[in-house]
């Protein structure tokens, strides 16, 4: 299976990203984690992206605050689909963060999720790559339905807890 | 091929969603034009979005304004990735669509693109059906190549009248 | 008297939710408290919304976060009155769930009050079900006196501390 | 049956709650058109008000724009719902308005529906008033009916229109 | 002299009124301190408002959060000066408040202070007072010059301690 | 009586501030108008503020837009209340103009009224100039009545046209 | 004297950089002017930046819009300051340029002027020159004495016109 | 070399403004440090700017919260380029600040950094003034370079901890 990789902008956006690791973990697909700044190591920046493909990645997520490049500068050097996560910022909780990321130009698209919503760029990048793989829809089919009994579960217990 | 979705919550977004088409037709992919209103018609969602995949369909963008819950509605009947396009209004210029459509709950994400990004949408589409598909990302290669050199014959003509 | 239901996206959302279970008992009101997901349990959402005015409920309280869609969502399968209550978020104070739910396009309305205004909710609810019911309509005229009478003493207590 | 109020703040208003009175009449619900300002007329806000139940209303649906305080100050003087519709403005698109109209404080609810959203103002006080009215209550399934075909209708034209 | 009504809507707002009443305390300004609501005592607001000018008050200070209506209100009834006092909020740190009380239609002014600004609406309400008051205008002199040393002695002790 | 200042950033604001003119004349207040900038002719600012109370002025009305520091300044430089008119720009319509008026820092307020209220402006100023003036108080409070006739005769007008 | 460089993101924001050049060329500063996009043409940002010093620039312009990324992508291989200028946009106005370009990270800054403030930009770069140059700081004390006679001019003609 | 002043307008911006001298002092930068309130002691703001450039100043660092005037104020009396740092607010994070300082009309710049950008002003700062000192520019590039090697290690760092 191709492989996501999952770049932060910082490394204090650990805490977030650690979200779509967990996720990726879940649903067995290969990643590779890694620390580059749009702004303060552009030429890596390139790099990755530039030789992505061939280095057997399939989707990359990235995840940045404030004036947040990250994704745009790699969707620059790339085909391949890149998945924006706006991290939370003291800024009207992150708006600097989403804006920057999802308003891309015609011809380059960045795939925004909800701010800090790095679960969901993993679970995005997962639907991604079942596209062509049976298996991983079927995991991804477990977990709605997980999900949903998670919810029903709750509902359950809820709407007895408040039932006389 | 797989076959994206167009689906447009009022055919008063056609005007933005036809930028999906025209990309979509330009890479060759097969596609269809839907109006589904979550609102109006929910049963029409539920029913495209559960049987998409296995009616030949590998991605679905939405295309909704206001309370945009398009997006959120067809993600929560399939496990194919789902793209939003938020469609601008003249609240703030779109910023309810943008954040109805990219502030989903973890575990149902929806891949938004910018306010009235329909030409993105696409294109994002094309980058996920390229994963397995090396035409495809020859396409996506000569297309990005080719705005590179829209831009830089711009810079040239500018460039060159604004020398003295 | 026809029933009420408060529903919650989420079961984090039951500490704002409670104001509205609060209002309901202290005016008499039988309710029914659920969780249900407009996307993670679309189906329960669907099914609840369709039978609820067959299964005796006049009145329906939505509340959810972030991208809000759960008051739409059983609005489009139901002609009862929706009352959505906006969760707070680190988004600008909840400005995406406000909009999420208030915005929603011809047709299909929702009744917003304030971010967490869970109590409102109850109250407007009851306000609803009043319209035919000259006993309640006599519990709100209370509970106003009450409220007045209330910030009245406040008025005396601070008027005096003041004065000197 | 009982009676709506559409209550603007200034005869400028009438362009968008002409969007109200054509949903009351479409349902058959009486109604009475008012131009009453919370400010430059506030005896008559409370004139009105308080005497609206006993003169055959059954909801009040207030339209204002900026520092719109009319459904506020309506609501402060009965027990009847009260719906309120932010006027759009220069300010954000009618942020204003919305945010003056929601952010009731607890107690004294007024339902909002979205910016410029008179015609769902309407629709939502007839779904207060056919809580105990059948033939009301037809005529909103009859509509919700109508409006999935007109949906329908467009979804068969353009979904034809665009495949080849 | 002319007295200053200090009101709020709610004995909440007490913490940040506090700051008004110092001030006028310093300037030696009589005033009174009142909770009224525009909401749940809507007649005490028109009450006071009407007869504020008969009662010896020159100008009214008012203190309100969220849909702020309460300074609007009470201009609707006197022609006395209304300075109001948006309070602090979750949503976006009290835009809510700042928009329903500025935004006042033509005709009906509120002279609005920043958010919490309770110590500038007792200072603009003395340098109304002292349009006509030159001991109060001497005071408002000396507190200038006192603040401009009490600037200056900071930047003595910074501009100090920051030079090597 | 003392004279009202309408003093404006640029002639471009003129616009806007003829509606303070407008009023300041219907109440038969002295006036003067300048174009005086913050930035551009800060020293004719300095000079203008520092010297308006012995040249006769009361009160000084201010009209800038984007980051409008106009009001600030001259409030820095004499005890006259200064009133604040925020003019509306694409910027969120005028948010920058608000903020930057309204959020003045302790010790130094501007009195702020709704973006672009210039008329709202000058009756502050006259509100402010009648608390010793008991023609100007008449004046208001004629004024205040004529607007609440307005209103009755559209309310009598459009009520009759709504009634079948 | 070094060079500034206008660079913009896209041939549709040169209605706009033409103010920059404007003032460019009224003081005499050697410019380039270039169309280079931070996305479609990423390598020619970086080869741009990183020899626009040893190519005899000293000041780099940079506008662009929505996710604004071209001034941090410059800003990321040069040590040369560069001056942004966000472009006006239907998203608030401009906002997401705004934030896009001025929230940049701790490390490589953008000097960010108002949104469509080319003209502005064009005077930093100017000012930032004539550290070195006095011919230039002079001329730009000549500008700022031409601006302040251009609004004194405006002052006495609209002073006097509505002096009676 | 020319001295950079860092001016805060108040000393409870001197923890944010801190940032900007200790780069100051890692750069060599002769500097030093003021508080000056642009409304407070307009006076001192004037003197200040007036005379900088005769006192040896070459650049201007502003640090200012809410209406945040101060770098506005003192670039009207210098042709200094002015550097503004908008302090965080609890108004949305600080976009009253922001707006107050960045938004400056045409004529009078103000280069505004990220809000709390302390840091990024004094880079910014020596960017300008290594415009004509190679020394300076080495030590922004030996900066740059340490930057990136920290992003490097971290890079590597978490890349080897989340390789499995």
């Amino acid at each position: 299976m191709k492989k996501v990789a999952v770049i932060m902008g910082s490394d204090s956006d650990l805490g977030v990203m650690q979200g779509a690791v967990d996720y990726l973990r879940r649903f067995g697909i290969p990643y590779q984690v890694r620390v580059i700044s749009a702004h303060r190591t552009p030429a890596a920046a390139e790099t990755f992206a530039a030789h992505a493909a061939e280095n057997g990645f399939g989707v990359i997520i990235a995840g940045a605050g404030k004036a947040a490049h990250l994704g745009g500068v790699l969707a620059a050097y790339t085909t391949l689909p890149v998945i924006g996560v706006p991290i939370q910022t003291s800024m009207m909780g992150g708006l600097d963060s989403l804006l920057s990321m999802v308003q891309m130009p015609s011809g380059i698209p960045v795939a925004t999720v909800a701010v800090n919503g790095a679960a969901n760029a993993a679970i995005l990048a997962a639907q991604m790559l079942a596209l062509e793989d049976n298996t991983l829809t079927q995991k991804l089919a477990a977990f709605k339905a997980e999900m949903a009994e998670g919810v029903a579960a709750k509902d359950e217990r809820i709407s007895a807890q408040f039932t006389e």
